[in-house]
């Protein structure tokens, strides 16, 4: 039966039914791996992995200098501290041979995230996203309430005030 | 100008451009997380990032219990030691809250990646690929050789013998 117009009409309106796992992230944006040296580590990436780095950059609110590489719709942000006071500088000492640092979600709401995780419990070390590197909104969870995997959800900068 | 046969069908056979950085890693098929215990991390992973927990999966042997998460084109892999033997068990010895235990690049030339990671001067861990869980060939390259980070080749199982 096609639906009469008033029927189209309550249908679209409808409220999409959200279920308690609705997922809203949309896939691993990038993985933050700590390292020494982008000089020593870059050519690992590019001739074992066979990956391009793609640029690389200074982060000077982090205190790192990064080096990207993309792989399917990830990137891999190669993180080497520029201050012994450096976040990644105090992860390297806990892991002298490097390893993951960070994991970053991209989301097309970044604010509702954050309410989800602070609603199952979630400690946030960002009650509101802010301005980070490579044009985009982001926030990180406190790494004692995500199961010791640093966590940031990030978001396009583009069209937000 | 409209190339006479002969000539198409040379370009068309002619072997295509292998540059030094052509990547044959087609995205991050998963990520292994260490942690504790699944029944903890789980409604975590649920109730916090809104991720749908889609199996849960002993791999007897690997001595861990497993559950998938997807996100994207990637998976994330619970790991939680079956034994106080299972190389999760000893890496959360070393990272007691947990972490990323290792990362699984996705590839449809698993020998191919191998013997460019080797000719580079990594360690391999697995000379050849074997079949794995999941329906999957993977590989793994050695620790000590890879910045850090634990490295997982891995590709479908599915018409090799």
């Amino acid at each position: 039966m096609v639906p009469r117009p008033l029927e189209a009409e309550l249908i679209l309106a409808w409220p999409p039914l959200r279920t308690e796992h609705q997922a809203m992230l949309q896939r691993i944006d990038h993985l933050g791996i700590a390292v020494h040296s982008l000089e020593d580590s870059i050519p690992y990436y590019e001739k074992a992995l066979g990956l391009k780095c793609e640029h690389v950059e200074e982060v000077a609110a982090q205190q790192v200098r990064t080096a990207f590489f993309q792989v399917g719709e990830t990137h891999l942000e190669l993180l080497e501290p520029t201050s012994p006071e450096s976040p990644v500088a105090k992860f390297l000492e806990k892991n002298p041979h490097g390893g993951v640092h960070h994991v970053a979600f991209a989301t097309d709401d970044i604010e509702g995230q954050l309410a989800q995780a602070k609603n199952a419990g979630c400690q946030l070390l960002h009650e509101k996203p802010f301005a980070g590197a490579a044009n985009k909104f982001v926030a990180f969870l406190h790494p004692k309430s995500t199961q010791g995997v640093l966590t940031e959800f990030c978001a396009p900068l583009e069209g937000r005030s």
